[in-house]
């Protein structure tokens, strides 16, 4: 884990790295607590398709686990997103074919409703989970950064990707999920086979009228999650209309599992 | 209003009142914090079928809110309840019935779940809102303890007896509700078109196994709200299975919708 760059803004260490895994290069961004001096709890976030590491949600993110709880944070780039872009065309075919699809008006037929790319990149959630570990890896080498307390937050692709990472990382403790269901793309087995099998803590949001997925789909895969301790929240709206208080949501949850 | 009682525990005052509504003394408690001289955001407390205005979960929460929050609470007998219970052998059988269905599985067809008794006391819907109203106009005639900050919170009968009267009632500003479905007990099309009417901030609670109503009754009247600014929460377990942490979150959402 090479460290590339460090700022300090408000309280808030935001620290660039690269690290190798999965035979390529990973870019992430670790965000400490400036006074920080020895483990705190972590929360990996895994940002949405089109996304990456540094988008203006995730960043939000950070910024508030660091600041409202003294955690630190860190998300990378997924597999072919982010600084791992290889067609800069193709990825911004994607986000105008997102952008388009999201400002739409929601159906509640069962067709798919993602873009092939978006399918594609769907398709690198084994390599998402082991660039995942490596990154735990990496933050454990380092030392004095995390101790037992990890959680995980991501939606959307961030629940295709973190939902297998989480069914086969013991080192996170506790996990929001959402904004995917069961059907729509391929995997339907292998993602209820994944929830299944989650016994952690479970955070999992809804939105009512999503673009991308049917309510039956979301709702089946809620349903499909084997953890005793699982919650879900329903939004009115489409896929990005997922209220700004619900961090609000995500903060206790974490504070309740990872402590403080 | 009078009042025949008054106790101070801990900061809270807990005063108990009585007053003439629907032709009828109806008993209440209104807690508030020890020192408060003048008016607090208040929440009205609508307790569940069988229970009373001092039931275990309505008294910790009326706490929390003056303890945490510096709220004033209110809880008032409901029709057939309480201290208005005019048969206390069925009263007790009552108990008994609902007491046995909340302990046993879950099941998820279309059938009544609910006892002739409950039945009769969902029936009162009309006595339980003029209640309320009552009780709105002799706080607001005593002066000093509410102004337009007025919420609602109350789940099962609460909300039976609390959909028509925070549709009725302009003075409430935003209201928890939960653990009722469309179907399942008379009145179906009186319940959606009071949730359609509604537009004040909703949080709605769901049981994913609730002994007493289907998934699908439940989805169908959060889907019927019509509030701009709702939520669902939903939780794994039968009828009495909410999660005492949820506690924080009826919290946040009066604090985010009454102030402080």
């Amino acid at each position: 884990m090479q460290v590339t760059n460090e700022v300090i803004d408000k309280g808030v260490t935001e620290r660039r790295f690269e690290l190798e895994a999965s035979g390529e290069v990973v870019p992430g961004i670790l965000w400490r607590p400036e006074h920080a001096d020895g483990p705190t709890p972590l929360v990996l976030l895994g940002h949405g398709g089109t996304q990456d590491k540094r988008a203006v949600n995730i960043l939000g993110l950070a910024r508030r686990f660091v600041r409202h709880l003294g955690y630190s944070a860190v998300a990378i780039d997924a597999p072919l997103h982010g600084e791992r872009v290889a067609d800069e065309a193709a990825a911004q075919a994607a986000r105008d074919d997102l952008a388009r699809r999201v400002t739409g008006p929601a159906g509640h037929d069962s067709a798919p409703r993602v873009s092939s790319q978006a399918q594609r990149a769907f398709a690198e959630a084994g390599r998402a989970a082991a660039d995942w570990a490596a990154t735990l890896d990496h933050l454990e080498d380092a030392g004095g950064i995390l101790d037992e307390r990890v959680g995980y937050w991501g939606l959307s692709m961030g629940t295709m990707f973190g939902l297998p990472f989480v069914a086969s990382e013991p080192r996170v403790r506790a996990a929001v999920l959402g904004l995917a269901g069961v059907a729509g793309v391929p995997g339907a087995e292998d993602r209820v086979a994944a929830a299944r099998s989650l016994s952690v803590p479970v955070l999992f949001v809804v939105q009512w009228d999503d673009q991308l997925m049917t309510r039956q789909s979301c709702l089946d895969l809620f349903d499909a999650i084997g953890s005793a301790d699982k919650a879900m929240h329903v939004f009115p709206g489409g896929h990005i209309d997922t209220p700004l208080y619900e961090r609000d949501a995500y903060e206790a949850f974490f504070e309740r599992h990872l402590g403080r």
